[in-house]
């Protein structure tokens, strides 16, 4: 008897004292800890693309010209403002919300965690939901920055503030649906892990559109049609961009995973990386054979092409296939910029070469190089071309990008259109010449040095 | 008698085997992993509120004229090393050692976690006392970069070092515990989760006691005493300022919360992103209406004014609540940073409409918008008066913002007014025409620039 | 019979609820979450070390002439670039491989996790392969970024690229194998937490070597042999530079505990800050007594200098120790940049005295003040002679030292001695004196601002 007893008083003590030491008396559950992890990580991945607003603001502001420079950096703080303001009180629920295969119906005015129930397509992963939510919200905000790239030095404000509203409600959120809110391209099994479709695509195509309606700056021609250079007023600010935007991509990319659980993460963080400095090198070397010169921008824009590109495939693909994914970014990247614009585009930071031709080839790219177990894994289409998997995932991938391209660039074209014949989309001759800063906010975003400018300009007359 | 034995061999393999399964051999407990992950979920808030201090750098020097840009910079790596050695010997002690209502007593010279029992009143959290450590000072810090705005492009250098070591051991952390250490402002029940008074309105009370002393800049009222407009030399680097900011507040605010766990940081942070956008809104308005231009440094000074208004309020009130309170403190520190400059007062970069004002407003807000759930997680105070809670906290929150400003104003005035007396505070008028980077330190902080600003009012004679 | 079936029963749901109540059906064990929260926090260091060359290109770029700006802040993406592809072919492999004593054989062609068993030198932290090659890829990049300061403003941009091949695959990971890779100098018992020597001695000494065969910039040395100061163009970018590389070494130093478990890396933390204002502030007042006038990039270069000197020792030493290291690394950093410039040595942003110097002094620094119980933690080497270590530790400090030196300095110059007989490794006078920009790349970085420049050189001839 003694010994049931002791075996009962064993049981009993199993039950009481384990909860007590390895949890402590009230103390957390592997799952709850699990969700404290996963939340936190995904919060430093939020940050990190909310911080590549930073890099949009340098490698912007450096592009263009001292007159615009104030101009064009403040754009991106609101950019921030419209992107948080609007995601939170519609674009949340009609990207992520539930409803139908084209647009989510539930969720708006989002309050906070208690709101799960509104966002069936975000339920796969345990991080709580105020943080999936700001983690969206800066994915939005990154795909209007876009377009804000192809307005520049010369749309008026007051069009980039109203069509940023438009584009944070009616455009991103809706292909967002499509593709990570269960809408028609998840249920095809569109691969698209960070987004080169759904942000980079869908931003690019916006500000290609814009960029066309409002013709090229003053100047960008001559008079036989031919592009003529304007330089961008600082290249350090630009390298600084790149370098927060690369910076920030280890958030966009790896912290898609939403959970460092397994290491998944840091697979996608190597070939995102991979990517990146091929794309930066191959297109150094494009221009060394083009120009007989390396050029830093195209060096600096070959890497965001490849970031771009590896956005979709990040997950997809093995290492040696990201760095082909990257080369040909950087490359291709550098040579579209430069037949645009011998075509006519008139595009000033290449916001559509570099978001809008490298997310096309990065939706194919997977088409081409997913493999099979990395398919599996992610649970998200087929293996692609070179890994025996036909050309299945190769034609999901290309319809998403027209199905893409035609929404955006049909949507934007009639709104930009309409404010176009409403009220004008583009500032006077007079207000181009004499720069954005002084005529859309009434001082110079470099006071000092553009004295010694036009003192020097005065002089010469 | 097999089954007994079968009993007592299953309860000695569960005593056994599971330690070894669910947390392998010497693996770590469940309390061992959340200390650390709340440790490390600190210690990214501590970087991030570090990493504020790049924020202040671009803000003050991109705020002031290109001859003192050099020197305004430069104090803020000044800031953080003052106010690392001061905190680490005395600061910390002060502010969260056990000791009386008014100061901390214990805990000078910190040295490691193994001094944890002279800091009680942070025993509530689990994270490690290093990291609390370091979060703590990088408060204290920025609280200093907010004073050394006040002082722009006038004060010596040797004043700022000597008041910024003062500040840093007598003023900051008598408030730092009167709030947060366990003092009679705690014991009232006073709400400011992340500092809006202990840290911004302390800065900024002693930033603006040193501007009034100071006098304004040589030029800055015409000889009718109106104010004239001395614009900063370049808008793109107050921009990349305030980015960085907000950015940093992702730390400063949710990792206030101190863990991860339960995901409450993520409400904080949805609250204060919310903030910060409708601050931006609704300062480019104001400014719009008021000049008839948007402004972009009255925009960014909103959003800042914003976040600064949310820091005490984030974890206690709703999202609609959160936008309200940005919008009124974007708006409000628009107007007060005109009336006060038409007062007389010249504050180069706003330093009190910014922290001060909208400081105050943070701390009053919760008094009007804290919610009886928000309190209950929070556990400090009660709800506010819009929510049934009457005046009661209203009046704490009050009290806390006059002891505050009444405390660090008359120990700021006695310093100061001490330091006029022996030395001066304030450079030659000599010495503030040719700029603070070449009277100060003997070089230019823009040396080729400086050379062709220079050529040029040398022909101009 | 009852009771043996309750106790029966008892220990069975003991096996079965346990796991589903603690773990939840399929959730996570105890181990799985350390490896997932040891993985993000190494992750949080690596995108902080990474983040470090934008520190690198804004202190690098400020410290040269606007008309070599963008080409410095350029090669900083190369740096990147290079450092990326070339420790994924080779210097993985190379540096933490299995192999002997010198450097590894193993791993190249890093392709994931599945690798593992390739990298043994690695097998004492549970983080996933991935995310330790990304922090370690990341302090190379460090190192040879360190290289380019050496480098700027008259070598070639080929040599730099072929030499930044040939230090990532040859020079870098054979020294930190030594060290970290399980090589000789690992097997004395060398202590280096975080790389003084490895990261920094070793871009330092590869740096100096270029600056000697580079020979000075044309007008440094007067025709007396006098130095004469060529000032940065841009303190502020310095100021934002230093600033964000401190920010950095938060993932540098307590990153190296590769875990946030026990919180040790927390006090990893604090030594280090101690250390950097020490240092910031012995340089200030060194420059102040040496010049008359405080100097804003000595005191940068202090905070720098200590931080180096920290690197190796911050897990050994105690926080009183880690201010006298930084003191005296900043005081001696600055005196010896001095020294070492009127000794004839052009090094444009001081490469050799911040990194090697301070590196040097580092390295020895644990010799004297490790104590015992924190090399009983971290587990390397012996106590220091102030802890009644004796002179061993001070002794195969000193030997790794000199061995690094020894072996980088000789590699780097015949590789760069080669390449100097083959092709010549600086541009020509003429290129020099148009600047780097418009030589090596064909425009300006800032080409507003140059073109005012050389309009106020013309008018002056």
């Amino acid at each position: 008897m003694k010994r049931k007893w002791l075996c009962f008083v064993l049981a009993m003590l199993t039950l009481t004292i384990y909860p007590v030491s390895a949890f402590a008396a009230d103390g957390p559950t592997a799952p709850d800890l699990q969700i404290g992890l996963d939340t936190a990580f995904t919060y430093l991945a939020f940050i990190l693309v909310f911080f590549m607003q930073a890099g949009f603001a340098m490698l912007e502001a450096g592009s263009v010209r001292m007159k615009n420079a104030g101009h064009v950096a403040g754009k991106t703080v609101l950019t921030l403002a419209i992107a948080s303001i609007c995601f939170w009180a519609l674009g949340f629920g009609l990207g992520f919300g539930n409803g139908n295969s084209f647009f989510g119906t539930t969720g708006f005015g989002y309050g906070g965690d208690s709101m799960a129930s509104s966002f069936e397509s975000l339920a796969f992963s345990d991080v709580t939901l105020n943080v999936k939510f700001l983690f969206q919200m800066a994915f939005a905000a990154v795909s209007l920055a876009i377009v804000s790239g192809g307005m520049a030095e010369r749309a008026k404000l007051s069009v980039y503030i109203i069509f940023g509203i438009l584009f944070s409600v009616f455009i991103y959120p809706v292909v967002a649906h499509w593709v990570w809110g269960g809408g028609w391209l998840a249920t095809m099994g569109m691969q698209d892990y960070a987004g080169s479709t759904v942000v980079h695509l869908t931003g690019a195509t916006a500000a290609v559109v814009a960029t066309i309606l409002l013709k090229p700056r003053l100047g960008k021609f001559n008079k036989e049609g031919k592009p003529v250079i304007i330089p961008g007023h600082n290249q350090v600010f630009t390298v600084l961009g790149v370098i927060i935007l690369w910076f920030g991509w280890f958030g966009f990319n790896p912290g898609s995973a939403l959970s460092p659980m397994g290491g998944f993460f840091g697979y996608v963080a190597l070939t995102t990386n991979i990517a990146a400095a091929a794309g930066g090198l191959a297109a150094l070397v494009a221009s060394w054979l083009y120009f007989g010169k390396s050029d830093i921008p195209a060096m600096l824009n070959g890497v965001l092409a490849a970031l771009v590109a590896i956005t979709g495939a990040c997950a997809f693909v093995e290492p040696w296939a990201a760095f082909v994914i990257g080369l040909v970014a950087g490359a291709f990247t550098f040579m579209t910029s430069q037949w645009l614009e011998r075509a006519g585009l008139d595009d000033p930071i290449y916001a559509f070469s570099v978001h809008g031709i490298a997310g096309m080839w990065g939706a194919v790219s997977t088409g081409l190089f997913a493999t099979p177990e990395l398919v599996e894994t992610v649970g998200i289409g087929k293996a692609g071309l070179f890994y025996g998997g036909g050309v299945h995932q190769l034609g999901v991938q290309v319809l998403g990008v027209i199905g893409t391209f035609a929404f955006v660039a049909i949507l934007s074209f009639v709104f930009l259109y309409i404010m176009k014949l409403v009220s004008g989309i583009r500032v006077t001759e007079e207000e181009e010449l004499m720069g954005l800063d002084i005529s859309e906010h009434g001082t110079y975003g470099y006071p000092e040095q553009m004295k010694l400018i036009s003192e020097s300009e005065s002089q010469k007359k």
